[in-house]
């Protein structure tokens, strides 16, 4: 239970500051903004629930053997209705659109091409700095993760919209930035990146480790 | 008396930094100035006064069990008087006014629901990184408070005028940058968030924690 | 082997984000985008091959005594093919060039200086956190060699074309970026700069540190 | 030797981007990458030589006793050579001059108040982080250092010139940026700084902290 609710919460401000970000803000000010959001969140719930606020690590962590069966779905579901619940937030509180906000390249291939990239690398990256024994303990693990939102943001968002997290993707299709029709795109690619990082991981260390 | 010392030259040395960024620089160059001031200051006074900065922050702190009913007020009263004494230097050193500075968003409910999340937020990440057993030791307290400072101004800043902070809000007053009358804004939705934060990490972990 | 796929990995992804970024980003979202991804690369791979992702490391550890024979050529294939693979996915998954990408200063001198002292401190950078004694189990390793990459691209990359790494140099060559001639003088300024960190590491430390 | 060796070159890299950066960057992009650098010379050089690459905190370090008098000389020399030398070495390598560079304020008063400021914290974030037992064996001490220098040039270096260091002080004169003129006016801001900052350090933990 109080897992479920620090990811509720984690998966809500992230969702507001995305959408909020994507209305008003240039597109450095978003991946900086959601990047570091989401390094101060990791930090703060890793401790409690392991801070995966995205449906596609957690898909990871139970593939590669760290996460049980029962508590997969309650994770997903949590996830995805504090985006819906941040975006409908974060949509209520922006009176005046500044921006164009994130719109999804009509290059369909690639726009799937760089979603599946940097969702597997999201996901390698928190399987190797939050779940391997060889790097327990460190201090490193959020700052990883968030640099590596903020690097994929500014560039593969660019050309696939940019979540890799599929309730992200909803709080987009939702609050109306990269519409509705767009939402497979994003489940497709993040799901496959998902898979491709957890049989990396497993091929290189064994689920032991 | 050390306690206090450090934390009034953190607010002072925070509140300078804001109210001359909010004068001459641009709002990323102002969110990014101000988070990183304040994660070098966490760092610096964390292991002398806790390193709050914010009086938010030392209520909850309070509320949550780590601080004494006779320490409080002395935090609080020097948090306000370093800013103060900050935004007063930070005006006299601007001779030129080279930005909008900030500006209170013309809806106030979206102001306050904002300041509160961003409040709120800001004093979850505290509780979790800086006064939790299980995080004890750890060498990111300082990065995750500070990250979630920068994206909190560049998201949340632009709709409520972005303090978080009490004793920030004060500053942003006394500078002239958001006017006096908008103060009970800032105080208000920022108690508020505050005590939630408290409330929230208690039922997540308990008071013994 | 499993150390090789990891560097392969590594380049594969940098070299993607180098190539989408010089086609598409500003100068200083492709500074950080290369640099923070960079940094979540090295924690994530650290653990596994020593996360090195650039020839010109690899070299520097092998000269400071820290690697074999048999391994340098292994790794130093591994991060061109990586490099090249992630240089031809990135130029197919832009559509519409919107930067002006990488140029080569006219100045060759200036290039080559530049590019050497990038390299060199670069390497200097993780021979001392990444393979000294006495900074073993820091957790700052990749944030150390992410932020000077970050700080070598904005300002040695603008006149050095900016890559302090042969197998990116490999990439904007391929890409069509900074063009095939140039490569020669990345190359050179390289290895002098990863020989120079080795010398001047050994020098301070003795090779046993 | 082999420490004055490490202050020589983590000066001699600091000024040389400080240079190049002053003729061709972004007053954000100039902040970044001098804040960043010093932050991994920090991290690289701090287990050898202390990483002051900075005459004001050698004298802090010293006024605050953990530095012989024998050993002050030599450091503040080789600093104020690295930078001498990086700010040349800069110069040749900037072809074309692309920016105003830095300007000091017509305001004298200011510009000091803000000098004096920006040097006193950061040598109070060094003492504390880098000097003190109670903080001893840390992973944030370069990344407290360096995101302090990044705020304190945003902010407080479009005042006063920006240095918070008389060696990068004599860097910005010899380059001709901001003028010899003016040196006098950082290096006794720099000065009364630093003996402020070791005065209030010793005050709050006493000598033998």
């Amino acid at each position: 239970m109080k897992k479920l609710l620090v990811e509720f919460i984690g998966s809500l401000v992230i969702s507001t500051v995305l959408v909020i970000a994507a209305m008003q803000n240039s597109w450095m000010e978003l991946s900086f903004a959601v990047g570091f959001v989401y390094m101060a969140m990791v930090y703060t719930g890793g401790h409690i629930s392991g801070g995966h606020f995205n449906p596609a690590v957690s898909l990871a962590v139970f593939l590669r053997g760290r996460m049980s069966m029962r508590d997969l779905p309650g994770f997903v579901l949590v996830q995805f209705l504090g985006a819906a619940l941040g975006a409908g937030l974060g949509s209520l509180c922006v009176t005046t659109k500044q921006s164009t906000g994130i719109v999804l390249n009509a290059d369909i291939v690639a726009a799937m091409a760089t979603e599946l990239l940097g969702t597997f690398v999201l996901c390698f990256v928190f399987l190797n700095v939050a779940s391997s024994r060889t790097t327990i303990g460190n201090s490193f693990y959020g700052l990883a993760l968030g640099g590596m939102m903020v690097g994929c943001m500014l560039t593969f968002g660019k050309i696939s919209g940019g979540a890799f997290n599929p309730a992200l993707g909803l709080s987009l299709g939702i609050s109306n930035i990269s519409g509705f029709g767009n939402i497979w795109v994003h489940w497709v690619a993040e799901v496959t990146g998902s898979v491709a990082a957890a049989f990396c991981f497993v091929f290189i260390h064994g689920k032991e480790n």
